[in-house]
């Protein structure tokens, strides 16, 4: 746990730990797999899956901030708008991006199609896809699996579980995460699930927007849906989710590169009877704790994210201290962490800080050569090994480095001297298996990303 | 030849074919590869070259925008102000980079004992470093190796290959090129000599500086050094130079990263008996024909320089039409080529127009989805065979697209829509190898970059 200092209670049950939510998945084969010649349509994972909160909730959503947006996220924008919300559809296999109008259209069949058999509003159903770009949905298929969720919602940990798979990719595992606190006597919950891999780099605002400099661009497809049974409004809402996930899912980078699909969603629904909160109690400390376990949910779930990078082997906090500003410091640490020498270096274990210091150099943050320190931190140590100092190198034995930088987790701490610029990032190494995985295979359209 | 169209007559004796030039190359162990416990020093390829000017020669030169520059970028950065030079002083496996005063003075000792053999002032003696950073030079014994130099001075083919091979660091293979042109009746010379491999994407200014938005970040331990026997004035040369190195080095990218010691000298001496050019004689066709002549042999080295990066196995043109300017396609062009994504499928020879399409959605140029075409183009063919047009997939087959990329070479096309903007830059893919080669080993601190 390193972009939080879990303090909350975590409880089982994922998204549906808060009161109030159902879920339920089916395949419906997305991908068409079973479209090659001659091989049968085979059932694979749920790829299809619906959360339903039992009223109305808020919504606060934040979204890539790349400027081809798949037609889902424009969607999502929207719905985050209006600030009120019945139903997260999500599916893996087809990202229904690049797909003009009638990926458009797809994204309204879905989200009418939930709200009829709901009794809701289409604009109150949140529609999120990821997968192959530029191809379009199997709607008709898409539609027919719809038919089968409203009569499959359940609360269980089982359902849980199956959403969390249902919107997996590339990923190894299915990533969930909640915890419980109370307010007064009541107790509420947060909770949420999250898919990632490839292209990791996320920057997401809350209307896709440019985000503010020092962001850089943010490049993933990642998925996190969160849930709650607190009641706050949606403009609370939205403050909140921005703080959280610009303080960790929009510290992490695995690859550097930003998806046209990113989105995070958060849905609030009451179910826990609290009072209702709005902006005005944003110091409450009911909103503290909520504040905190978002916080927490979202770290966790980032953490997974990079932990699960496609061919990911050993997992780096950059840690950038003494810059000018904390903007600077963010693109002193993102410089470093998207460097492809300072990746493929921190693969074989090697402490090698002149890439380290090469990749700061070539930042946009004000760089003093004679000023600039870089140590390493094993992993869950506060002492560090300064190999910089000063920008000359120190005594410290080749050995010790190798040692700091040789578990699967370690930090490396950047002191830039000049002023109170704090930044981290959660970052991994760069493999030959990260090659190989995405080198795709001239045989297999399916390797084309999203 | 894809920077450039070979129009000049291209010569054999490399950075040696201008009148007036010799060089000598000697083994002096910078590396210091013979101290490790029981290994035997061994005699290697030239690690230390010496070019000399037979007279006082206009200076031009540019040099990495990395804000940690290595004491001997530094140096050259004055010697250029000066603008007249007598030698260039070159070693490899050691970058004297991150070496506080002590390297400031290495160099200093290496010009002045330069100057003292040759009877020039330390001023007119250019230094150049490439190799492991934050490592002392052995200077006694390269001042041992200097003194070797003057009486080994030719001007022969072998003189030439031996200069190149000695600034080699990672490279495979010698980089040399060289033309000639007429100047009236006279015969004038263009050579010159370059190294690169690992940290390519060079983004070099006259003096250092920040380059013009629209460079973005510049990574390379690239070196080239040309030489001319026409005469022109610092001023003018600094001009072309700039030029030259903007439309040719400043156009490649291997990997996105930016060294702390990237230097392209040209030297310009006078010895095939010109008149004097100045800056007035800009639009003189003289003047159009040494143009073109540096764009070529700067053309013809950094092309050498991507197809021998480290672990390349395909060559990508990239080329990025209708932006809202040139330095928006600039920067379209320069996302893509960093994209790690982009980057592993042309490795796998795999189309993937999904991956293009994000990254230019999250590079900062401005980019409309609905007007965005992509396509392939064969190496060599005109034809271009389009994937996307106005944001949505073509109707063409995978197998033709396949067959385009299939090839060690190829072009992708990108048209934006928005205005007359465009940028070409010259790439390549990541491959398994790459990361090997750059993984380092824990054991062998030599894998320190630079």
């Amino acid at each position: 746990m390193l972009l939080v200092n879990r303090k909350l209670e975590s409880v089982r049950g994922g998204v549906l730990a808060p009161n109030g939510f159902k879920a339920a998945s089916v395949f419906c084969d997305i991908r068409q797999l079973g479209t090659g010649a001659g091989s049968e349509r085979k059932q694979g994972k749920p790829d299809l899956t619906l959360i339903v909160s039992e009223r109305p909730a808020s919504v606060a959503g934040m979204f890539t901030t790349n400027q081809i947006k798949a037609a889902p996220v424009k969607w999502c924008i929207q719905v985050a708008r209006l600030g009120v919300a019945r139903a997260i559809l999500a599916n893996s296999g087809n990202a229904n991006a690049c797909t003009g109008p009638e990926g458009e259209q797809d994204t309204r069949r879905m989200a009418t199609k939930v709200a009829t058999l709901l009794g809701c509003r289409p604009e109150e159903v949140l529609i999120c896809s990821t997968g192959r770009i530029g191809v379009r949905l199997p709607i008709e298929r898409i539609e027919a699996g719809i038919e089968q969720l409203p009569s499959r919602l359940r609360n269980d940990e089982e359902a849980a579980l199956q959403a969390a798979e249902a919107i997996m990719t590339s990923d190894t595992r299915p990533k969930q995460y909640a915890v419980r606190f109370r307010v007064g006597r009541t107790v509420v919950h947060v909770g949420g699930i999250a898919k990632g891999a490839g292209m990791i780099h996320p920057g997401m605002s809350p209307d896709g927007g440019r985000p503010p400099v020092g962001w850089g661009a943010s490049h993933a497809t990642m998925l996190a849906f969160l849930t709650t049974d607190i009641a706050v409004d949606p403009r609370l809402l939205s403050k909140l989710t921005t703080e959280a996930v610009g303080g960790t899912f929009n510290r992490i980078i695995v690859d550097g590169d930003m998806s046209t699909n990113d989105t995070v969603l958060v849905l609030a629904n009451g179910a826990a009877g609290t009072r209702p909160f709005g902006i005005e109690d944003e110091r409450n400390r009911a909103i503290a704790g909520l504040r905190q376990a978002l916080f927490e949910v979202c770290g966790a779930l980032a953490e997974m994210i990079v932990d699960d990078g496609e061919g990911v082997h050993r997992r780096v906090l950059v840690r950038v201290e003494g810059a000018r500003s904390n903007a600077e410091a963010d693109l002193a640490a993102r410089t470093i962490c998207r460097s492809p020498l300072v990746k493929a270096s921190w693969h074989g274990g090697d402490p090698n800080w002149g890439r380290i210091i090469g990749a700061l150099g070539y930042s946009s943050a004000a760089v003093d050569p004679n000023k600039v320190s870089i140590g390493y931190r094993r992993f869950g140590c506060t002492e560090t090994i300064w190999v910089v100092r000063g920008g000359r190198p120190s005594k410290v034995s080749f050995g010790e480095l190798c040692a700091a930088v040789a578990s699967e987790q370690f930090e490396v701490v950047v002191r830039l001297g000049l002023g109170k610029g704090s930044a981290i990032i959660y970052t991994a190494d760069l493999t030959e298996e990260y090659v190989s995985f995405n080198k795709g295979n001239p045989l297999a359209p399916e390797t084309l990303g999203g």
